[in-house]
């Protein structure tokens, strides 16, 4: 198989697409943010890299907690408009209607109409170049009732979408199951 | 919308399913991980979470190299494989098949199967708890040819996956195009 090589790429395949919220100002802001991840189990915590100059970093600076929330796939167009527009220029809580409920933390806003919502506490901030790393501890995880099942978090309901970094740039839905995990590599156990 | 609290957790979506690997005493060796993500612009930066004891890690340590390799959906045994077994016991790239391959680094293995391969060099190890958080600088990444469409990687042809944590624990494929990003959301910019 032939690869070509295509320069250091910040490339990989699905990216979440989340909204990120913090009070700036003293008013609830969000941006868009995919360039994020899972950073550790216990206690959990999640990474999310903010350019330097975000009206959303001075918030979570000043107040050293921030939100993550999944949108479903019907805030599309809101999570969009989230990342092409600043909150030093609109109030994107206004303009999208966004319903903000707070919850263990005074400081994160929460997205009511999002399906899942992260609040969390500021670990550590690295400066890695173009970015700041934001490392928070996930203080407490809502879900909206209407997207669990027997008490847990249901994909299917709660239609979360990924950014896609492809010929275009696109959003994408999830699709089809592959396999069960931690499960379908068992027969290569056998053979190993 | 009724929220309920669930405690903190590890909770977004979609994540990727991603091998990573290393040179561990003088072997090519992979783990899957999906506890990672973009942490930097320029320079491109990614940032993986692995558990201290893994085998993985070892030589993540020692050679202070890695790679991020993005299986297509035609490996989901083999990936689920590489997180459910240690490669302190069993040689994962023999029983995988994997075709290693290197490209400027001397011991950040890359997985020729793999459409999309990000050799790396580590920039910051952060212990959160139980887990290493590596953040990696991206040095290059190689596209597999025939996952390219006009010179540029294809979604449609690279085919990868994501892990997805719901009522049970399941890879899926990607789905639909819901929006194009960077776009949809003008249409609020008007409005706003």
């Amino acid at each position: 198989m032939k690869k070509v090589a295509m320069g250091p790429q910040t490339l990989i395949y699905p990216m979440p697409a989340t909204l990120v919220g913090a009070n700036v100002n003293g008013k609830s802001n969000f941006m868009a943010v995919s360039w994020c991840g899972i950073a550790n189990s216990e206690p959990p915590m999640i990474s999310v890299a903010l350019r330097h100059n975000r009206y959303t970093l001075k918030g979570v600076r000043d107040k050293l907690t921030f939100s993550v929330n999944i949108p479903s796939r019907d805030l599309v167009e809101e999570t969009d408009y989230c990342g092409i527009t600043s909150g030093s220029k609109v109030n994107k809580t206004e303009v999208c209607h966004f319903k903000v409920f707070y919850g263990k933390l005074s400081d994160a806003p929460l997205i009511e109409q999002c399906p899942i919502n992260l609040e969390c506490t500021v670990v550590h901030i690295l400066d890695l170049g173009s970015h700041a790393l934001v490392i928070g501890r996930i203080e407490e995880t809502y879900v909206s009732e209407n997207c669990l099942t027997e008490g847990k978090p249901d994909v299917n309901k709660i239609e979360p979408f990924a950014y896609i970094p492809t010929t275009i740039q696109q959003y994408q839905a999830l699709g089809e199951v592959v396999a069960k995990a931690f499960s379908i590599g068992k027969e290569l156990k056998v053979k190993g």
